[in-house]
Protein backbone atom coordinates (compact mmCIF):
# COMPACT_ATOMS: atom_id res chain seq x y z
CA UNK A 1 0.00 0.00 0.00
CA UNK A 2 1.25 3.54 -0.80
CA UNK A 3 1.40 6.08 1.55
CA UNK A 4 1.83 9.89 1.70
CA UNK A 5 2.71 11.94 4.53
CA UNK A 6 2.17 15.60 3.92
CA UNK A 7 3.26 18.71 5.90
CA UNK A 8 1.80 22.10 4.98
CA UNK A 9 3.56 24.82 6.42
CA UNK A 10 2.18 28.28 8.31
CA UNK A 11 2.56 30.46 5.07
CA UNK A 12 -0.15 28.48 2.82
CA UNK A 13 -2.55 27.96 6.35
CA UNK A 14 -2.65 31.69 6.51
CA UNK A 15 -4.02 32.33 3.32
CA UNK A 16 -7.54 31.01 3.38
CA UNK A 17 -7.38 30.57 -0.32
CA UNK A 18 -4.43 28.50 -0.82
CA UNK A 19 -5.13 26.32 2.08
CA UNK A 20 -8.55 25.59 0.57
CA UNK A 21 -7.10 24.68 -2.88
CA UNK A 22 -4.18 22.58 -1.09
CA UNK A 23 -6.63 20.67 1.09
CA UNK A 24 -8.87 20.04 -2.15
CA UNK A 25 -5.89 18.48 -3.84
CA UNK A 26 -4.91 16.51 -1.01
CA UNK A 27 -8.26 15.59 -0.21
CA UNK A 28 -7.57 13.74 -4.09
CA UNK A 29 -4.85 11.93 -3.31
CA UNK A 30 -5.20 8.34 -3.60
CA UNK A 31 -3.76 5.27 -1.21
CA UNK A 32 -3.57 6.49 2.50
CA UNK A 33 -2.15 9.69 3.49
CA UNK A 34 -1.50 11.48 6.52
CA UNK A 35 -1.84 15.04 6.63
CA UNK A 36 0.54 17.24 9.35
CA UNK A 37 0.20 20.87 9.90
CA UNK A 38 2.03 23.70 11.17
CA UNK A 39 0.57 27.11 12.90
CA UNK A 40 1.06 30.09 11.06
CA UNK A 41 -0.02 33.52 12.51
CA UNK A 42 -2.85 32.74 14.36
CA UNK A 43 -1.11 31.47 17.15
CA UNK A 44 0.96 34.60 17.53
CA UNK A 45 -1.91 37.02 16.76
CA UNK A 46 -3.36 35.18 19.99
CA UNK A 47 -0.61 35.45 21.79
CA UNK A 48 -0.08 39.22 21.22
CA UNK A 49 -4.08 39.89 21.99
CA UNK A 50 -3.67 38.18 25.18
CA UNK A 51 -0.48 40.37 26.01
CA UNK A 52 2.33 36.98 25.89
CA UNK A 53 5.10 38.33 24.59
CA UNK A 54 6.62 35.56 21.99
CA UNK A 55 10.02 34.42 23.55
CA UNK A 56 12.68 33.33 20.50
CA UNK A 57 16.16 31.62 21.10
CA UNK A 58 18.18 30.94 18.20
CA UNK A 59 14.78 31.07 15.96
CA UNK A 60 13.14 28.70 18.08
CA UNK A 61 9.91 29.68 19.96
CA UNK A 62 10.41 29.12 23.68
CA UNK A 63 6.89 27.76 25.26
CA UNK A 64 5.94 28.70 28.18
CA UNK A 65 2.82 27.75 30.06
CA UNK A 66 0.98 30.33 28.51
CA UNK A 67 2.29 30.03 25.23
CA UNK A 68 1.58 25.70 25.63
CA UNK A 69 -1.86 27.29 26.36
CA UNK A 70 -2.48 29.21 23.19
CA UNK A 71 -0.70 26.91 20.72
CA UNK A 72 -3.01 24.14 22.19
CA UNK A 73 -5.90 26.28 21.42
CA UNK A 74 -4.99 27.36 18.02
CA UNK A 75 -2.88 24.66 16.28
CA UNK A 76 -5.22 21.45 18.16
CA UNK A 77 -8.18 23.51 18.36
CA UNK A 78 -8.81 26.28 15.57
CA UNK A 79 -6.47 25.46 12.94
CA UNK A 80 -6.85 21.14 13.11
CA UNK A 81 -10.99 21.21 13.52
CA UNK A 82 -11.10 23.90 10.58
CA UNK A 83 -9.19 21.70 8.27
CA UNK A 84 -10.46 18.24 9.14
CA UNK A 85 -14.54 20.37 8.32
CA UNK A 86 -13.34 21.73 5.23
CA UNK A 87 -11.24 17.53 4.51
CA UNK A 88 -14.76 16.57 5.31
CA UNK A 89 -16.75 19.14 3.05
CA UNK A 90 -14.51 17.00 0.16
CA UNK A 91 -15.59 13.42 1.76
CA UNK A 92 -11.85 12.98 2.57
CA UNK A 93 -12.47 11.37 6.27
CA UNK A 94 -10.48 13.10 8.30
CA UNK A 95 -9.61 12.60 11.57
CA UNK A 96 -7.81 15.61 13.92
CA UNK A 97 -5.27 14.35 16.13
CA UNK A 98 -2.11 15.36 18.26
CA UNK A 99 0.35 13.21 19.40
CA UNK A 100 -1.52 12.65 22.70
CA UNK A 101 -4.34 11.14 21.37
CA UNK A 102 -4.30 7.43 20.91
CA UNK A 103 -0.57 8.19 22.11
CA UNK A 104 0.54 8.59 18.76
CA UNK A 105 3.48 10.53 19.36
CA UNK A 106 5.05 10.24 22.71
CA UNK A 107 7.60 13.05 23.42
CA UNK A 108 10.71 13.77 25.97
CA UNK A 109 10.91 17.72 27.42
CA UNK A 110 13.81 18.89 26.08
CA UNK A 111 16.48 19.18 28.73
CA UNK A 112 17.58 22.11 29.98
CA UNK A 113 21.65 22.57 29.35
CA UNK A 114 22.34 26.40 28.36
CA UNK A 115 18.53 27.46 27.42
CA UNK A 116 15.25 26.36 28.92
CA UNK A 117 12.63 25.65 25.67
CA UNK A 118 10.15 25.42 28.26
CA UNK A 119 6.94 22.39 27.08
CA UNK A 120 8.76 21.56 24.28
CA UNK A 121 8.94 18.11 23.03
CA UNK A 122 11.61 16.24 20.94
CA UNK A 123 10.95 12.67 19.31
CA UNK A 124 12.66 10.04 18.07
CA UNK A 125 12.10 6.76 16.12
CA UNK A 126 11.01 5.41 19.36
CA UNK A 127 8.39 7.98 19.90
CA UNK A 128 5.62 6.59 17.09
CA UNK A 129 3.93 3.20 17.19
CA UNK A 130 3.04 2.75 13.46
CA UNK A 131 0.70 0.06 14.35
CA UNK A 132 -1.21 2.54 16.24
CA UNK A 133 -1.33 4.81 13.55
CA UNK A 134 -2.47 1.71 11.12
CA UNK A 135 -5.43 0.71 12.74
CA UNK A 136 -6.97 4.93 11.95
CA UNK A 137 -5.75 4.56 8.10
CA UNK A 138 -6.83 0.69 8.04
CA UNK A 139 -10.16 1.59 9.04
CA UNK A 140 -10.39 4.64 6.19
CA UNK A 141 -9.34 7.22 8.17
CA UNK A 142 -7.29 10.27 6.94
CA UNK A 143 -5.02 11.44 10.58
CA UNK A 144 -4.80 14.91 10.38
CA UNK A 145 -1.73 16.16 13.11
CA UNK A 146 -1.03 19.20 14.68
CA UNK A 147 2.51 20.12 16.26
CA UNK A 148 1.22 18.98 20.03
CA UNK A 149 2.27 16.10 21.08
CA UNK A 150 2.68 14.40 25.32
CA UNK A 151 5.09 13.07 27.30
CA UNK A 152 2.79 10.19 28.64
CA UNK A 153 2.63 11.48 32.22
CA UNK A 154 -0.31 13.98 31.72
CA UNK A 155 2.07 16.91 29.81
CA UNK A 156 1.53 18.36 26.66
CA UNK A 157 4.20 19.68 24.38
CA UNK A 158 4.84 21.71 21.25
CA UNK A 159 6.67 20.17 18.86
CA UNK A 160 7.90 20.80 15.31
CA UNK A 161 5.64 19.97 12.53
CA UNK A 162 8.47 19.02 9.91
CA UNK A 163 9.79 16.77 12.84
CA UNK A 164 6.57 15.39 13.35
CA UNK A 165 6.34 14.89 9.41
CA UNK A 166 9.83 13.28 9.14
CA UNK A 167 9.37 10.84 12.34
CA UNK A 168 5.74 10.24 10.76
CA UNK A 169 7.25 9.01 7.86
CA UNK A 170 10.18 6.92 9.04
CA UNK A 171 7.53 4.83 11.75
CA UNK A 172 5.34 4.19 8.99
CA UNK A 173 7.88 3.36 6.24
CA UNK A 174 7.99 -0.40 7.96
CA UNK A 175 3.77 -1.07 6.85
CA UNK A 176 3.84 0.97 3.71
CA UNK A 177 5.45 2.65 0.53
CA UNK A 178 5.91 5.99 1.90
CA UNK A 179 6.63 9.11 0.17
CA UNK A 180 7.29 12.78 2.95
CA UNK A 181 5.83 15.56 0.79
CA UNK A 182 7.13 19.29 2.11
CA UNK A 183 4.78 21.42 1.06
CA UNK A 184 5.30 25.34 1.09
CA UNK A 185 5.49 28.30 -0.92
CA UNK A 186 8.40 27.91 -3.03
CA UNK A 187 8.70 25.74 -6.04
CA UNK A 188 11.52 23.35 -4.01
CA UNK A 189 15.21 23.56 -3.22
CA UNK A 190 16.10 26.26 -5.90
CA UNK A 191 19.86 26.92 -6.98
CA UNK A 192 19.08 30.76 -6.84
CA UNK A 193 17.02 31.21 -4.04
CA UNK A 194 15.93 34.64 -5.80
CA UNK A 195 14.83 32.71 -8.78
CA UNK A 196 11.94 29.67 -9.11
CA UNK A 197 12.83 29.26 -12.32
CA UNK A 198 16.54 27.52 -11.21
CA UNK A 199 14.17 24.42 -9.57
CA UNK A 200 17.08 21.52 -9.26
CA UNK A 201 14.32 18.67 -9.78
CA UNK A 202 16.34 15.53 -8.01
CA UNK A 203 18.96 15.20 -5.74
CA UNK A 204 20.27 11.54 -4.59
CA UNK A 205 22.99 11.41 -1.73
CA UNK A 206 26.00 12.01 -4.25
CA UNK A 207 24.86 14.97 -5.99
CA UNK A 208 23.70 16.28 -2.77
CA UNK A 209 27.74 16.20 -1.25
CA UNK A 210 28.70 17.58 -4.52
CA UNK A 211 25.60 20.82 -4.47
CA UNK A 212 26.95 20.91 -0.78
CA UNK A 213 30.69 21.18 -1.95
CA UNK A 214 29.52 23.93 -4.73
CA UNK A 215 27.93 26.12 -1.86
CA UNK A 216 24.77 25.41 -3.66
CA UNK A 217 22.55 24.40 -0.93
CA UNK A 218 23.83 26.33 2.10
CA UNK A 219 22.16 27.97 5.34
CA UNK A 220 18.57 27.19 6.73
CA UNK A 221 18.02 24.43 4.27
CA UNK A 222 21.44 22.41 5.09
CA UNK A 223 19.10 20.89 8.08
CA UNK A 224 16.11 20.51 6.15
CA UNK A 225 17.86 18.53 3.35
CA UNK A 226 19.97 16.59 6.13
CA UNK A 227 16.73 15.28 7.63
CA UNK A 228 14.96 14.28 4.66
CA UNK A 229 17.98 12.02 3.72
CA UNK A 230 18.10 11.05 7.55
CA UNK A 231 14.23 9.77 6.51
CA UNK A 232 15.06 8.52 3.30
CA UNK A 233 18.22 6.40 4.81
CA UNK A 234 15.48 4.71 7.78
CA UNK A 235 13.13 3.63 4.77
CA UNK A 236 11.18 6.37 3.40
CA UNK A 237 11.27 5.86 -0.60
CA UNK A 238 11.52 9.44 -1.65
CA UNK A 239 11.03 12.97 0.13
CA UNK A 240 9.84 15.93 -1.92
CA UNK A 241 9.93 19.13 -1.11
CA UNK A 242 7.71 21.76 -3.49
CA UNK A 243 5.31 24.65 -3.84
CA UNK A 244 1.56 23.69 -2.31
CA UNK A 245 -0.14 24.68 -5.07
CA UNK A 246 1.51 21.63 -7.19
CA UNK A 247 0.44 18.79 -4.94
CA UNK A 248 -2.42 17.70 -7.18
CA UNK A 249 0.03 17.01 -10.17
CA UNK A 250 1.07 13.69 -8.01
CA UNK A 251 -2.28 12.51 -8.32
CA UNK A 252 -1.83 12.56 -12.07
CA UNK A 253 1.49 11.29 -12.24
CA UNK A 254 3.37 14.24 -13.14
CA UNK A 255 6.47 15.06 -10.82
CA UNK A 256 6.83 18.68 -9.28
CA UNK A 257 9.24 20.00 -6.94
CA UNK A 258 12.40 18.36 -5.82
CA UNK A 259 12.61 14.89 -5.54
CA UNK A 260 15.08 13.58 -3.08
CA UNK A 261 15.71 9.61 -3.26
CA UNK A 262 18.60 7.00 -2.68
CA UNK A 263 19.24 7.52 -6.26
CA UNK A 264 19.50 3.50 -6.94
CA UNK B 1 -20.34 -6.01 24.71
CA UNK B 2 -21.42 -3.47 27.61
CA UNK B 3 -20.80 0.55 26.59
CA UNK B 4 -20.92 3.19 29.62
CA UNK B 5 -21.57 6.81 27.46
CA UNK B 6 -20.48 9.25 30.33
CA UNK B 7 -20.99 12.80 30.52
CA UNK B 8 -19.38 15.50 32.47
CA UNK B 9 -20.08 18.55 33.26
CA UNK B 10 -18.21 22.47 33.35
CA UNK B 11 -17.96 22.65 37.34
CA UNK B 12 -16.37 19.23 37.52
CA UNK B 13 -13.67 20.34 34.69
CA UNK B 14 -13.63 23.77 36.29
CA UNK B 15 -11.59 22.10 39.54
CA UNK B 16 -8.54 20.52 38.71
CA UNK B 17 -8.70 18.13 41.38
CA UNK B 18 -12.00 17.21 40.98
CA UNK B 19 -11.53 16.57 37.50
CA UNK B 20 -8.53 14.61 37.78
CA UNK B 21 -10.07 12.44 40.21
CA UNK B 22 -13.35 11.84 37.70
CA UNK B 23 -10.68 10.60 35.18
CA UNK B 24 -8.97 8.14 37.11
CA UNK B 25 -12.17 6.59 38.03
CA UNK B 26 -13.46 6.55 34.78
CA UNK B 27 -10.39 5.34 32.95
CA UNK B 28 -11.13 2.40 35.69
CA UNK B 29 -14.29 1.40 33.95
CA UNK B 30 -14.19 -1.95 32.58
CA UNK B 31 -15.76 -3.13 28.72
CA UNK B 32 -16.02 0.14 26.05
CA UNK B 33 -16.39 3.62 26.92
CA UNK B 34 -16.84 7.02 25.63
CA UNK B 35 -16.57 10.72 27.42
CA UNK B 36 -18.61 13.39 26.33
CA UNK B 37 -17.42 16.65 27.99
CA UNK B 38 -19.15 20.38 28.27
CA UNK B 39 -17.10 23.79 28.25
CA UNK B 40 -16.97 25.56 31.66
CA UNK B 41 -15.64 28.62 32.99
CA UNK B 42 -12.45 28.73 30.45
CA UNK B 43 -14.52 29.71 27.12
CA UNK B 44 -16.19 32.43 29.38
CA UNK B 45 -12.74 33.77 30.63
CA UNK B 46 -11.09 33.64 27.31
CA UNK B 47 -14.08 35.76 25.38
CA UNK B 48 -14.37 38.13 28.58
CA UNK B 49 -10.24 38.50 28.02
CA UNK B 50 -10.79 39.51 24.07
CA UNK B 51 -13.53 41.67 24.58
CA UNK B 52 -16.32 39.21 23.18
CA UNK B 53 -19.47 39.86 24.86
CA UNK B 54 -21.07 36.34 26.19
CA UNK B 55 -24.89 36.59 24.10
CA UNK B 56 -27.70 34.37 26.23
CA UNK B 57 -31.48 34.17 25.16
CA UNK B 58 -33.60 32.18 27.04
CA UNK B 59 -30.24 30.70 29.15
CA UNK B 60 -28.94 29.24 26.17
CA UNK B 61 -26.02 30.83 24.42
CA UNK B 62 -25.69 32.69 21.23
CA UNK B 63 -22.48 31.56 19.07
CA UNK B 64 -21.26 34.10 17.10
CA UNK B 65 -18.67 33.80 14.77
CA UNK B 66 -15.94 35.03 17.15
CA UNK B 67 -17.34 33.13 19.83
CA UNK B 68 -16.91 29.97 17.43
CA UNK B 69 -13.17 30.36 17.35
CA UNK B 70 -12.92 30.55 21.10
CA UNK B 71 -15.14 27.38 21.78
CA UNK B 72 -13.52 25.87 19.12
CA UNK B 73 -10.05 26.72 20.51
CA UNK B 74 -11.27 25.90 24.24
CA UNK B 75 -13.55 22.74 24.21
CA UNK B 76 -11.65 21.18 20.86
CA UNK B 77 -8.29 22.24 21.84
CA UNK B 78 -7.46 23.05 25.55
CA UNK B 79 -9.68 21.06 27.32
CA UNK B 80 -10.05 18.44 25.25
CA UNK B 81 -6.73 17.68 24.47
CA UNK B 82 -5.33 18.10 28.47
CA UNK B 83 -8.32 15.45 29.65
CA UNK B 84 -6.64 12.91 26.68
CA UNK B 85 -3.62 13.60 28.38
CA UNK B 86 -4.20 13.10 31.73
CA UNK B 87 -6.23 9.85 30.42
CA UNK B 88 -3.23 8.81 28.25
CA UNK B 89 -1.04 8.74 32.36
CA UNK B 90 -3.19 6.45 33.50
CA UNK B 91 -3.28 4.04 30.10
CA UNK B 92 -6.60 4.75 29.06
CA UNK B 93 -5.91 4.81 25.08
CA UNK B 94 -8.13 8.34 24.51
CA UNK B 95 -8.36 10.02 21.77
CA UNK B 96 -9.76 13.80 21.63
CA UNK B 97 -12.69 14.17 18.99
CA UNK B 98 -15.44 16.60 17.69
CA UNK B 99 -18.53 15.77 15.64
CA UNK B 100 -16.39 17.01 12.33
CA UNK B 101 -13.63 14.14 13.31
CA UNK B 102 -14.43 10.91 11.48
CA UNK B 103 -18.00 12.86 10.51
CA UNK B 104 -18.50 11.27 13.35
CA UNK B 105 -21.66 13.73 14.14
CA UNK B 106 -23.23 15.49 11.23
CA UNK B 107 -25.59 18.58 13.14
CA UNK B 108 -27.84 21.05 11.28
CA UNK B 109 -27.17 24.73 11.67
CA UNK B 110 -29.91 25.59 13.88
CA UNK B 111 -32.72 27.21 11.46
CA UNK B 112 -33.28 31.25 12.21
CA UNK B 113 -36.89 31.93 13.58
CA UNK B 114 -37.84 34.55 16.21
CA UNK B 115 -33.72 33.88 17.44
CA UNK B 116 -30.93 33.51 15.74
CA UNK B 117 -28.79 31.48 17.58
CA UNK B 118 -25.65 31.60 15.44
CA UNK B 119 -23.13 28.59 14.66
CA UNK B 120 -25.62 26.05 16.87
CA UNK B 121 -25.55 22.97 15.68
CA UNK B 122 -28.93 20.41 16.13
CA UNK B 123 -28.21 16.71 15.85
CA UNK B 124 -30.83 13.99 15.58
CA UNK B 125 -31.04 10.36 15.25
CA UNK B 126 -29.65 10.96 11.66
CA UNK B 127 -26.64 12.94 12.97
CA UNK B 128 -24.52 9.56 13.89
CA UNK B 129 -23.23 6.40 11.74
CA UNK B 130 -22.44 4.40 14.79
CA UNK B 131 -20.66 1.84 12.54
CA UNK B 132 -18.14 4.79 12.32
CA UNK B 133 -17.71 5.04 16.26
CA UNK B 134 -17.37 1.49 16.61
CA UNK B 135 -13.98 1.10 14.09
CA UNK B 136 -12.51 3.38 17.25
CA UNK B 137 -13.91 1.25 20.06
CA UNK B 138 -13.35 -1.80 18.43
CA UNK B 139 -9.89 -0.86 18.10
CA UNK B 140 -9.13 -0.11 21.25
CA UNK B 141 -9.82 3.74 21.81
CA UNK B 142 -11.76 5.42 24.18
CA UNK B 143 -13.47 8.69 22.37
CA UNK B 144 -13.01 11.86 24.08
CA UNK B 145 -15.81 14.23 22.69
CA UNK B 146 -15.68 17.66 22.76
CA UNK B 147 -18.83 19.96 22.51
CA UNK B 148 -18.27 20.85 18.53
CA UNK B 149 -19.91 19.00 15.62
CA UNK B 150 -19.96 20.07 12.03
CA UNK B 151 -22.52 20.57 9.22
CA UNK B 152 -20.14 17.93 7.14
CA UNK B 153 -19.84 21.92 4.24
CA UNK B 154 -17.05 22.51 6.03
CA UNK B 155 -18.20 25.20 8.98
CA UNK B 156 -17.78 23.67 12.74
CA UNK B 157 -20.79 24.19 15.10
CA UNK B 158 -21.44 24.43 18.92
CA UNK B 159 -24.13 21.82 20.67
CA UNK B 160 -25.10 21.12 23.81
CA UNK B 161 -22.92 18.68 25.20
CA UNK B 162 -25.91 16.75 26.89
CA UNK B 163 -27.65 16.32 23.46
CA UNK B 164 -24.38 14.97 21.70
CA UNK B 165 -24.04 12.42 25.43
CA UNK B 166 -27.68 11.10 24.81
CA UNK B 167 -27.65 10.95 20.80
CA UNK B 168 -24.27 9.10 20.70
CA UNK B 169 -25.83 6.50 23.54
CA UNK B 170 -29.48 6.32 21.26
CA UNK B 171 -26.74 5.74 18.12
CA UNK B 172 -24.65 3.23 20.03
CA UNK B 173 -27.18 1.55 21.68
CA UNK B 174 -27.50 -0.18 18.42
CA UNK B 175 -24.56 -1.88 18.68
CA UNK B 176 -24.04 -2.50 22.37
CA UNK B 177 -25.44 -2.83 25.61
CA UNK B 178 -25.42 1.23 26.03
CA UNK B 179 -25.29 2.85 30.28
CA UNK B 180 -25.74 6.78 29.70
CA UNK B 181 -24.23 8.58 32.79
CA UNK B 182 -24.33 12.03 33.34
CA UNK B 183 -22.09 12.95 36.44
CA UNK B 184 -22.50 16.70 37.74
CA UNK B 185 -21.83 17.91 41.30
CA UNK B 186 -25.10 16.58 42.70
CA UNK B 187 -25.83 13.18 43.85
CA UNK B 188 -28.78 12.67 41.41
CA UNK B 189 -32.00 13.57 40.83
CA UNK B 190 -32.95 14.77 44.72
CA UNK B 191 -36.99 14.88 46.36
CA UNK B 192 -35.41 18.05 47.91
CA UNK B 193 -33.29 20.49 45.62
CA UNK B 194 -31.54 21.59 48.94
CA UNK B 195 -30.95 18.06 50.82
CA UNK B 196 -28.33 15.84 49.63
CA UNK B 197 -29.87 13.04 51.32
CA UNK B 198 -33.51 13.01 49.40
CA UNK B 199 -31.70 11.08 46.35
CA UNK B 200 -34.44 9.63 44.41
CA UNK B 201 -32.69 6.12 43.65
CA UNK B 202 -34.87 4.60 40.78
CA UNK B 203 -37.48 6.10 38.42
CA UNK B 204 -39.12 4.13 35.80
CA UNK B 205 -41.89 6.01 33.41
CA UNK B 206 -44.90 5.60 35.95
CA UNK B 207 -43.00 6.86 38.75
CA UNK B 208 -41.48 9.38 36.55
CA UNK B 209 -45.44 10.39 35.92
CA UNK B 210 -46.48 10.44 40.01
CA UNK B 211 -42.94 12.40 40.68
CA UNK B 212 -44.45 15.10 38.05
CA UNK B 213 -47.92 15.37 39.15
CA UNK B 214 -46.85 16.14 42.92
CA UNK B 215 -44.24 18.29 41.34
CA UNK B 216 -41.31 16.64 43.17
CA UNK B 217 -39.62 17.60 39.77
CA UNK B 218 -39.64 20.30 38.18
CA UNK B 219 -38.54 23.03 36.15
CA UNK B 220 -34.84 22.58 34.92
CA UNK B 221 -34.49 19.10 35.73
CA UNK B 222 -37.85 18.09 33.43
CA UNK B 223 -36.15 18.18 30.09
CA UNK B 224 -32.96 16.53 31.47
CA UNK B 225 -35.61 13.76 32.54
CA UNK B 226 -37.44 13.43 29.70
CA UNK B 227 -34.64 13.70 27.54
CA UNK B 228 -33.61 10.54 29.31
CA UNK B 229 -36.73 8.48 29.10
CA UNK B 230 -36.71 9.18 25.67
CA UNK B 231 -33.12 8.00 24.95
CA UNK B 232 -34.01 4.38 27.52
CA UNK B 233 -37.46 4.24 24.94
CA UNK B 234 -34.75 4.16 21.70
CA UNK B 235 -32.78 1.98 23.17
CA UNK B 236 -30.61 3.04 25.69
CA UNK B 237 -30.38 0.42 29.01
CA UNK B 238 -30.46 2.90 31.52
CA UNK B 239 -29.88 6.51 32.57
CA UNK B 240 -27.87 6.95 35.81
CA UNK B 241 -27.55 10.68 36.99
CA UNK B 242 -25.09 11.27 39.65
CA UNK B 243 -22.23 12.99 41.30
CA UNK B 244 -18.78 12.88 39.68
CA UNK B 245 -17.20 11.71 42.79
CA UNK B 246 -19.10 8.27 42.77
CA UNK B 247 -18.99 7.14 39.18
CA UNK B 248 -15.96 4.99 40.50
CA UNK B 249 -18.75 2.77 42.01
CA UNK B 250 -19.97 1.35 38.85
CA UNK B 251 -16.84 -0.62 38.89
CA UNK B 252 -17.32 -1.92 41.90
CA UNK B 253 -21.20 -2.72 41.08
CA UNK B 254 -22.39 -0.58 43.72
CA UNK B 255 -25.37 1.58 42.23
CA UNK B 256 -24.62 5.31 42.51
CA UNK B 257 -27.21 8.76 41.65
CA UNK B 258 -30.31 8.18 40.61
CA UNK B 259 -30.92 5.33 37.83
CA UNK B 260 -33.95 5.96 35.09
CA UNK B 261 -34.94 2.49 33.57
CA UNK B 262 -37.69 1.08 31.89
CA UNK B 263 -38.96 -0.53 35.01
CA UNK B 264 -39.33 -3.82 33.26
Amino acid sequence: MKLNVVKIGGNIIDNSENLHRFLTDFAGLDGYKVLVHGGGKAATQLSATLSIEAQLVDGRRVTDIETLRVVTMVYAGLINKNIVAALQATSCNAIGLTGADGNFIRAKKRPVKTIDYGFVGDIDENSINPQNIAKLLDGGFVPVFSAITHDGTGQLLNTNADTIASALAVALAKLYDTTLIYCFEKKGVLKDINDEASLIADIDPITYEELKKQNIIAGGMLPKLDNAFSAIASGVTAVIIGHADELGHIKHNKTFGTRLSTGI
